[in-house]
């Protein structure tokens, strides 16, 4: 037994080392995206023996620990940048331990993966309800994602644990459950998704007056559940919808208010309240409107939207 | 001269190294604010002779230089965190000099500027028309800054240079101009302000169908100057208005798509093409609605808020 585990940690060790080896062996091709404002980077590398690989690099968060705080302030090297007053400017230099990169190392990889990490740029894209019925409707009917997964957590065939709250009603119930993003812990990234118990409602654009009382139902229901639940209040949760949402069946995301989540910001996201006001003041809103959302080049729909506009 | 500026040179390098020796000698105090998405903390540091400071820290973006990359790369020591097939985690130790921080350090502060660091709960405040009447709008007229650098700028008595174009009509004309956080130069970050001439329209709220000639003129004229002038289409810009906006003259930020900016996201941030598409569909669209936004813990008018929801 004691064999069989030390052999097992020289394997690890091995595959350590010739991962560390490859990396160094291994030569910058292309950065396939950057972003300054979350501190990460993403790089293709190309291997002399032929294969190449990605490295997606991220800085760290800071630690919030006091003795790590603590560290940091004993080890940091002031280079001073400018100074005005009480004001200094200065990049500082720290231990690197304090200060470690959060990657993911992926080799060897194929084409169709280097497609999926290469950032694209996103384009606006202003749907007037008659492009949604000539090339948004066609792109759902033709390319939407088997809605088999969201069938089996509404009728509890999978994912039960992630359950939060369930009502049960046909016409306004649905249930509330932890996203894959989250952990079910971590309060400052709550993250819980609210769908829809009645089949057929793709997103809000199918959305008219006579759904107000499931949506009442969906926001006052989870928000009660999340403060019993987890202790948040009414006003510590954002909820919205996406649009486009990334599956034809209706939900809202319920998120923590301090989280700053990927797709909440405006043409990506649709607030719950500001659909309920829209539909409280005009029942046919969201099939009357001009909605706005970004797609990025090589997308399926964005590549349909630029065929019709040509014409 | 060349006396004085080795003396100016003793004299920096003196200051730089107090810094150094004061924040070496500085404790621990509080963290007033982090930011794990953005990789930021602020701390509140006490000195033994009695004064406070604070350290902004943030990671640095990465460097796109392919030297950088290259430098990177070949100094990277790896620690496995999990391995499945070609897909790694790592925790990735590199040159610190590679992975400094840029930082503010400010020292002796008072308490008001402790206030202003501390990082403040956001709650979500649901205004209603009635309460725009009776708390925003006596807010707005109680609080609201002095308006006169606005009038300054459409009167082209100041910031002359950041005028990127106007037309100079009276009901429906506009200045448009690079505001203050964009240096006017770096395309990804392209920051800029359309203000209108007409005096009174304080914010979305203030506008109806009848605006929707100024709003066409500015979101068309304004798209037009930025390709112009910096060459990027309407589909590459984001136009939007703040509510609540900073300062209560009706204005639109237009702000390159790439550009994670801040306050871009829900709650924050009202498309201009929302705006428009909802006074099209119902002229008094913004004098009927619940608008819903954030504020801070401390903030004046989440207090008045309090105060009137209390009864």
């Amino acid at each position: 037994m004691k064999r069989i585990a030390d052999e097992e940690l020289v394997r690890e060790e091995r595959a350590e080392e010739s991962t560390q080896k490859w990396l160094q062996d291994a030569k910058f091709q292309e950065i396939l995206g950057a972003d300054s404002s979350h501190k990460s980077l993403f790089v293709l590398l190309s291997h002399p023996d032929g294969s190449q690989g990605i490295l997606l690099a991220n800085k760290s968060p800071f630690s919030e620990e006091k003795s790590d705080i603590e560290k940091l302030l004993a080890t940091a090297q002031l280079q001073e940048i400018s100074r005005n007053d009480i004001f200094g400017s200065y990049n500082i230099e720290i231990d690197p331990k304090l200060n470690l990169l959060k990657s993911q190392l992926i080799y060897p990889i194929n084409d169709r993966l280097i497609a999926k990490y290469r950032q694209e740029e996103k384009f606006v894209i202003r749907e007037t309800p008659e492009l949604y019925e000539t090339v948004t409707r066609p792109y759902i009917e033709k390319y939407q994602l088997n809605l088999n997964w969201v069938y089996n957590c509404l009728e509890k065939r999978s994912e039960v644990d992630k359950i939060v709250f369930e009502d049960p009603d046909n016409e306004n119930g649905f249930v509330l459950l932890q996203d894959i993003k989250w952990d079910g812990k971590t309060l400052e990234n709550l993250y819980v998704l609210a769908i829809c118990h009645r089949h057929g409602l793709k997103s809000v654009r199918d959305l008219t007056g006579d759904d107000l009382e499931m949506l009442y139902n969906m926001r006052d229901k989870s928000l009660e559940a999340i403060n019993q639940k987890y202790g948040l209040k009414t006003d510590q949760i954002k909820c919205y919808f996406h649009y486009q949402p990334s599956f034809y069946h209706l939900h809202v995301h319920f998120i923590n208010l301090k989280y700053d989540a990927p797709a909440s910001t405006t043409m990506s996201a649709i607030l719950l309240d500001d659909v309920i006001n829209n539909l409280e003041l005009n029942p046919e809103h969201y099939k009357k409107s001009t909605l706005t959302f970004t797609r990025k080049n090589g997308d399926k729909l964005m590549e349909m939207f630029r065929e019709a506009l040509k014409n």
